[in-house]
C-alpha cells in the first residue's frame, strides 16, 4: 500500500487550506458535506490523524470515527427526513477510494430515490442549506 | 423505527440454531461469510448483542464491530489477494437493508471485476473455502 500523501484534499481541508461545509467537528474527527453527493444530505466524516484508509487507520482514532458516523447519522435522518442511511468506505483504488485521507460516506436515503452517480459536483448552495439543516439537527 | 425482532435470521446464527461459515469471534462480534456473496470473500460482522442497525446500536457495540471490522477487512485483503476492500452498512429498508439485525459487509474488490447484483444465493462448497481462507488468515 502507498504512503500517506499531506497533499490530498482532506488533508487541506483539515490544515484550513480550502473550505469545506463544516457539521461536526470533535478533538479527534471531522464531519462535512460532500461537494460531489449522491443524494440529498451526502456527508463524509475523517479523522484528523493521518491514514490512508481502513488498513493502516490507528484503532482509536477509528473508533471516534465510526462514534461520529453514528452521531451523524442519526442527525442526517432527522434533518433531511429521510428514510433510511446507508454508510460505505473505500479503500484502495479497486474499491473506488478516490481521495487518500481515511473517511466515511453517510448516505441518507428515500424511498424511490436511486444514488446518483458518482463524481459529479453539486449545486453548493444546496448543499451548504443541507449542511445547516444536519449541524442544526446535531445542536438541538 | 420498528423494534428489535429476535427472529431474524442473524439472531438464529448467534444462538446456534442455524449454521454459518464463522471466521472470527470475540465477547462482542462474530464474524462469518455472506451467503449471498456480491464478490469473492464477501463476509459480514455484526455485534453480539441486539440492535436493529446503525441508528439503534449501543456506541460501545459500535466500537467492537468496527474493530472486528478492520482486522477482518485486513485478513481478508491478503487471504484474497484482493486489490482492495469496500465496506458497507445499510440501515432501514429505503437503504437496502434485508436482515434486521445491525451488520457491516467486507466486500474483498479486484481490479476490472465488478460486485454480483444482491439477493443471489452463492456456492456454499466456496463460499467455505474462502471463509478457511480468511480465517486461516486471521490466525497466522
Amino acid at each position: 500500500m502507498a504512503a500517506y500523501d499531506d497533499q490530498n484534499v482532506f488533508a487541506k481541508i483539515l490544515r484550513g487550506e480550502i473550505p469545506c461545509s463544516r457539521i461536526y467537528e470533535d478533538d479527534q474527527t471531522l464531519a462535512f458535506m460532500d461537494i460531489m453527493p449522491r443524494g440529498d444530505g451526502h456527508c463524509l466524516v475523517i479523522p484528523k490523524a493521518p491514514s490512508r484508509n481502513l488498513l493502516d487507520i490507528d484503532p482509536q482514532d477509528l473508533a471516534a470515527v465510526i462514534g461520529t458516523v453514528q452521531k451523524v447519522a442519526r442527525a442526517a435522518m432527522e434533518a433531511m427526513r429521510a428514510d433510511g442511511v446507508m454508510i460505505q468506505q473505500f479503500s484502495e483504488p479497486a474499491s473506488g477510494q478516490v481521495v487518500y485521507h481515511t473517511h466515511f460516506h453517510i448516505l441518507p436515503r428515500f424511498e424511490g430515490v436511486e444514488l446518483k452517480p458518482p463524481g459529479q459536483m453539486g449545486d453548493m448552495d444546496e448543499i451548504a442549506r443541507h449542511g445547516d439543516r444536519i449541524r442544526a439537527a446535531l445542536e438541538g
